[in-house]
């Protein structure tokens, strides 16, 4: 790896060096290291690009790394990860994707990840996006995720995307069985003309299930963003989506929420704001010596944490 | 009139009698009686089936009462009213429909009504939507409204349909100009296996221009109910949308509220909640000494009031 390879593996998973634990680093439409474990198995897809992820029933504080970096200019590809999660483990799964784009042509990087959780067991998931370099070539990702939860499971989401990704589509889905909980926290900006589109639907399909969605997202210069979550409550259960945006400069942002219930005993609710910066708080910390770039900064860095 | 029509034009009109101020009453597909005032006058459109609504600068506390009635099974007609208010007025405007079908065969009033609101006028506008009878047909009613505020004029929107209509299609659309000001209150129940859509689409387009469109619902039995709201916020202005629907019994309920800021200065902000009847609130009013039956009534009746 070179070190544009390695600041990308650094912003997309934290890396510094090899992690522990399982992992697979994908460099170039590649895997280039991979580590399987006693309870975390990791193999190549019989039929398509793309890993299988098998993790042993009662598997307890282990974790997986699978970056994807593209320093490649031009490089397009479709990658099928699938996560097996044995009933009762609990672990932890970092993957995310970094592009450095120094050319002219799309980079283009669209994972497919489907998770099959089973009972009882608790996941976390972190997933970042980021884009470097000053070719003219868009940096495109757009990644899906699958989600099956069995009963009693949990499946933590944190999706961030802070800088450098031209154009996004963003689809998550998820089926949720009785007691299954899933809780996601989306962060979002986008500069320059970018475009960002972020969908979700979660059916709560099984009595106890709930869901709590939740994005903040920031949108400066001549950006667009458009968000759109669908809740479907089918039986006893309770959904929640909040939906915050900060628009800036000449940025346009949608949001679409969707709540449907099918059932007497669905509770579901949702929130949606946009606006602008307050002034109260940029003047705030003008008064404590920032400049207003300065105190912008500061309360973005702080609304997206 | 007979008894039945009488009761219709009570229903959705609250006329015991012949209103003062303007009026024009239609039954059965008919105008059968008329009436304009110095300042209001009322004409049968010259291309096609409705009237149209002149409203002189500067009226003043004044009201025009448009109810529509049917009582003839199988009558289906779309009506076309027109209300042009002029700058500075201040007046009331109750529209509405009563259907009445004891017969087999579907009966449906779809009244498309366009307003033109001068500057700085002020207009209250009342549509009650009600059905009766125990035929099998159908009461379908389709209302669309279409409003232009000039600048600085306000307008409050206040539509109920409480019950007896088997199928409703809503539409509304309003332009804002520079300070004008939309309020709009929906309420709406529906029973059996009725069906009821409602769309808002709101554009404000003028400066400091705000809208406020709030719905509350009850859904039981088999109902089926679907609330869309789209707010755009085109300039520095102001958007509040907020969906509250009580779900009963089978019934199916879903809110897609849509914000949309172009501008840096559009603050939007929605709210929606769906779920059954508190089960506190219901023992509450219980240990008061009301059935079970009588608590909900009394609950739905409050929400709705």
């Amino acid at each position: 790896m070179d070190a544009i390879q390695r600041e990308l593996l650094m912003q997309v998973a934290g890396l510094h060096e090899i992690p522990a634990g399982a992992y697979n680093i994908r460099s170039n439409g590649q895997s280039i290291e991979r580590k399987s474990t006693g309870n975390i198995e990791i193999i190549n897809k019989p039929d398509k690009s793309g890993i299988e992820i098998h993790i042993k029933p009662g598997t307890k504080k282990e974790s997986v790394h699978i970056p994807v970096i593209m320093s490649q200019s031009g490089l397009e590809e479709v990658v099928y990860n699938d996560f097996y999660i044995g009933e009762n483990a609990d672990v932890t799964i970092i993957a995310g994707c970094g592009i450095h784009n120094g050319g002219d042509a799309a980079s283009r990087h669209d994972g497919i990840h489907r998770f099959f959780i089973g009972k009882n067991a608790h996941v976390k998931y972190v997933e970042k996006h980021y884009g470097s370099g000053d070719g003219s070539g868009e940096r495109i990702m757009n990644p899906v995720t699958e989600i099956s939860l069995d009963e009693d499971s949990f499946m933590e989401m944190e999706t961030v995307q802070i800088r450098g990704v031209d154009s996004t589509k963003r689809e998550n889905r998820a089926h949720l069985k009785a007691g299954a909980k899933l809780v996601v926290m989306e962060r979002l900006m986008t500069h320059g003309k970018q475009k960002a589109e972020s969908w979700f639907d979660v059916q709560l399909d099984g009595e106890d299930s709930s869901a709590n969605i939740v994005s903040r997202s920031v949108a400066r210069d001549e950006s667009w963003q458009l968000f759109q979550s669908h809740i479907s409550g089918n039986t006893r259960c309770s959904g929640h989506t909040e939906c915050d945006a900060i628009i800036m400069e000449n940025a346009k942002i949608s949001a679409v929420p969707q709540l449907t219930a099918n059932h007497v005993d669905a509770a579901l609710i949702h929130e949606a704001a946009i606006g602008k910066i307050a002034g109260e708080q940029l003047i705030k910390l003008m008064t404590l010596g920032l400049t207003e770039a300065e105190a912008e900064e500061q309360i973005i860095s702080g609304f997206l944490k």
